[in-house]
C-alpha cells in the first residue's frame, strides 16, 4: 500500500491492575516496547491523574507510541503510530499486551497518508530528531 | 455508545506549506486546537525533524493530540484521542483543516474501550494531573 504511516489501535481489556496502574511501570512498558520495536526514543511524557489513570506517549523518530490507562475498568488503549521500514510496530503490540496481561485483545491497524494514485511509490525520509 | 473515548483520526492532504513545516506554527495550532475544544492542557512536546517533519503532542487530561507532518507531500495526520463529555473534539479538527489549509480531507471517528454488554454505563471520572 501507498502509505506513509502505520496506524495499530490496541485495546487491552482484562488488565491486571497493577500492571497498568503505576505510572513507572506503565512508563517502563512503553518505552522498552519502542525500543524492542527498533524505534529511535525522542521524547517522553508521562502523566498519572488523580484518583488513577495514566497517560504517556513515547515521541519516536518514527511517529509515537501512547497509551490511556483507566484503571477502575482494568482498560488501556494504546497507539503505535509508525513510519518507515526498520520499525516493528507488531512486537511493540505483543511485548504491551503481554506486560499488562490483558486477558481480551484487539488490534486494528490503520494506513495514514495514503496516496492512491501516486505516480511514485511515497517513501519515507530518514528522519533524525534536531530540535 | 457504551465507550469510554472517542478518537477522531483526521488525514490532512494538500495543506499550505508553511502551515505544517514551522515548528511554532504548527505547535501553536495543535495548542489552540485544544484550547478551544475545552480540552485542559496538561503537557505540551513538539520535535522537528531533519531535514523536514514535525512531530507533536499536546496531552490533556481527556487523553491526548497528536500530530505528523510530512511536508515533502503537503501531508499531516492528526488525532485527536478524548475522553468525557466537556471536550468537543470536532471543534479542534476544524479549526486544524482551517489553520492548515487542508485542501483535501477526512476524519474517521472510533470508539475505544467498548464494552457491549455491561451491566451499567461506562463513565469517566473527574480527571485531574497530579504529576
Amino acid at each position: 500500500m501507498n502509505a506513509l504511516g502505520r496506524h495499530l489501535l490496541l485495546e487491552l481489556f482484562d488488565c491486571e491492575l497493577d500492571a497498568i496502574n503505576n505510572l513507572e511501570t506503565v512508563k517502563g512498558a512503553l518505552i522498552e516496547a519502542a525500543k524492542r520495536a527498533q524505534a529511535t526514543i525522542v521524547d517522553v511524557v508521562f502523566h498519572e491523574f488523580n484518583p488513577f489513570g495514566i497517560s504517556g506517549v513515547v515521541v519516536i523518530a518514527e511517529s509515537h507510541l501512547s497509551i490511556h490507562t483507566w484503571p477502575e475498568y482494568r482498560y488501556a488503549a494504546v497507539d503505535v503510530f509508525s513510519c518507515g521500514d526498520v520499525l516493528q510496530p507488531e512486537i511493540a503490540v505483543g511485548y504491551l499486551v503481554e506486560q499488562f496481561g490483558a486477558g481480551r485483545t484487539s488490534v486494528v491497524e490503520l494506513q495514514r497518508g495514503m496516496f492512491i494514485n501516486a505516480r511514485h511509490p511515497v517513501v519515507n525520509k530518514g528522519a533524525v530528531a534536531v530540535s
